[in-house]
């Protein structure tokens, strides 16, 4: 499972105390080889986080020898000394790696942080968790790794897509502020597939835009979003591209739904589906506006199916449509035809965390799923009570 | 006070069972003259309710001899039937004035609604209402009027702006789904002011812009926005425009605050000013994306000048800047210089129902300001545990 499923990869972790609650906070993620292509994808969010400006560097050259994570801190906002910060924890990782025996420079390690905005990282602790990572590194230390990238996640997240003689594992963290250009997340995918890096960007790239990228929980991007795919090659195996296009995208598809069950305080997993639009640009709009929509998510929470609000949201956007043919069903009830009431609302069964909303927009053939969670007191609370 | 400050107006309401709570919910205002030029404004959302349909028409005529107003149903989403319902009403409306010797056509008859989505208006209940409001029509009847149209609002808001020898008058309701192009909301406005329906309508888009259509409490966009300003010339007094204007932006003002004041849930009013902007739609889309964030909302709710939140949302906007160069003050400190940690954000004092925050882009000389409140477990109870 996890990150270390696939062969050629180790996993270290370790509790530095950057958290207060004592847990593990530090991860180091090594590929052994025998080859190290990577691609990645990273936020939209135009203030980045220091980690986040590293790592786009060290991507370029399209070769990631290991990776390290920390939580309990962004690095973000926290200029100059924030981004020396970074460079100095991916010197200390090659350095100690290299002490190893292992081929690593500074360049080759990608560096993820997820925690508070705004503040320092305190390097001393961060240096000496990273020391113990490595000293405890294991084709093991998949799980832990997973544990230790967690911030409000109430559980770890990982994922294990096996073929015929190769596989994908992967883990990811993100529990609030999901959303497009990604959501809030860490996630570190490998594999031990013979494939190069531009074959991996492409197949990251497609998996992300309709897996992560179409979360959105609660309208808000992160500063640290960074989605990573690194290959070692130790199966011996090169998949058609086909093949490995799948299992990249089954295994980020898994891991954004055990993200979406996860999102802070939500009480309901929402899929909204558009249909018959007149392009998938517009049906991804309309999805996306109608998850961001308070009252709409608010009367989720409150298993009220309130179409009405859908349609009052859905009018907001600029997509192709009349109003009064628009279709929609909440859980397999069509509560709405042509814009108006039809069938009886209080047949829908809002009892369960699922929630299937579909909008037919008369429009034409693409469609579009984004998912979403409801806006509930308890995201209120956590969002409220915690500076996270 | 209210849309019968000013000479040449009546208002008459009634209870008319379209509120469960027997309260006020039907209101006509009628403008004796001896002019009746009027304009109005309207959501820009594309799913527009019937009455906005129907008033839209009879603005056009840029004459408004008298409002119907309903509270207890949007009649939005309500089909060709709920347009007839719309039709009807104002037929009966005009019927009823020429009975009393007005000089009134069911085209001269503005119609606005608010409630509920997707349901028919009951019409036994509606037309016997109206009966009853007309039979009380009243130089005094303002105060009632801006009673009757209240929804989830907890008190009526109306002003008076007196200048010499004329005055400006008027009501609004609307306590949730405040968002841009217009916060859902019913307004009437009233003068006594000779002016015709051009001079009206500039003065009402004018002040608009920069009033109702920046508050954005949910981000959430109603199908019934509806602001109208009637003109009855009856002081005899022609003032300058740019008086006009300002009485007439003035009064927007002080109901857009109150509106802000009681928005749903609300705990925090809050001003988000941006300065420094390359122009005025950059500082605009700044402030209204913070606005509109709910782990700044939630955070401001919990008192907790999360800086880091606000850097996060204004890094999702197109506007030019870099992230090097905005500063953030919240109440008066600066904690956030040239995008980084700066004034101690403990001494931030968020003990009260005001907030200020001041973005500084760096990048320009233009500016905009965006009011906002926070997001509340109130919030979510009021917009989950009722369908309104």
């Amino acid at each position: 499972m996890s990150v270390t499923g696939p062969q050629g990869f180790r996993a270290g972790s370790a509790a530095a105390g950057l958290k207060s609650s004592g847990e593990l906070d530090v991860t180091v993620v090594v590929n052994d080889g025998p080859q190290a292509p990577a691609a990645g994808v990273f936020t939209s969010n135009r203030v980045k986080a220091a980690p986040v400006l590293w790592s786009q560097q060290v991507l370029r050259g399209g070769l990631v020898r290991a990776v390290v994570l920390n939580s309990g801190g962004a690095n973000a906002c926290t200029g100059p000394g924030g981004f020396q910060d970074t460079h100095t924890t991916a010197e200390l990782v090659a350095e100690l790696l290299r002490k190893e025996g292992l081929d690593v420079g500074p360049a080759d390690v990608a560096v993820c942080s997820t925690g508070l905005i705004g503040q320092r990282l305190p390097m001393d602790r961060l240096s000496a968790g990273i020391e113990q990572a490595i000293r405890s590194l294991d084709r093991d230390g998949g799980a832990d790794a997973a544990r230790a990238i967690m911030t409000t996640d109430t559980r770890p997240k990982t994922v294990h897509i096996v073929r015929d003689g190769w596989s994908v594992g992967g883990m990811a963290k993100g529990a609030g502020m999901l959303a497009p250009g990604l959501a809030t997340m860490l996630a570190v995918l490998t594999t031990d597939a013979v494939a190069g890096a531009a074959t991996l960007d492409r197949a990251l790239r497609q998996a992300t835009r309709v897996t992560f990228d179409r979360i959105d929980s609660d309208g808000c991007m992160s500063t640290n979003d960074t989605v990573l795919l690194l290959a070692s090659g130790a199966s011996g195996v090169t998949p058609p591209v086909d093949e490995l296009d799948a299992a990249v995208a089954a295994a980020c598809q898994d891991l954004a739904m055990q993200l979406l069950a996860d999102a802070e305080g939500s009480t309901k997993d929402v899929t909204i589906e558009v249909r018959a639009a007149a392009s998938e640009d517009d049906a991804l709009e309309v999805a996306r506006t109608v998850a961001r929509n308070n009252l709409v998510k608010t009367a989720l929470f409150g298993s009220d199916p309130n179409w009405g609000r859908i349609l009052a949201a859905v009018g907001t956007t600029s997509a192709q449509f009349e109003p009064d043919r628009i279709d929609v069903a909440i859980n397999g009830v069509w509560v709405c035809r042509g814009g108006a009431a039809a069938e009886d609302r209080s047949t829908v069964d809002l009892s369960g965390r699922l929630v299937h909303i579909v909008i037919d927009l008369g429009a034409g053939t693409k469609s579009a799923t984004v998912w979403t969670n409801d806006l509930s007191h308890a995201y209120v609370h956590e969002n409220s009570a915690y500076s996270t």
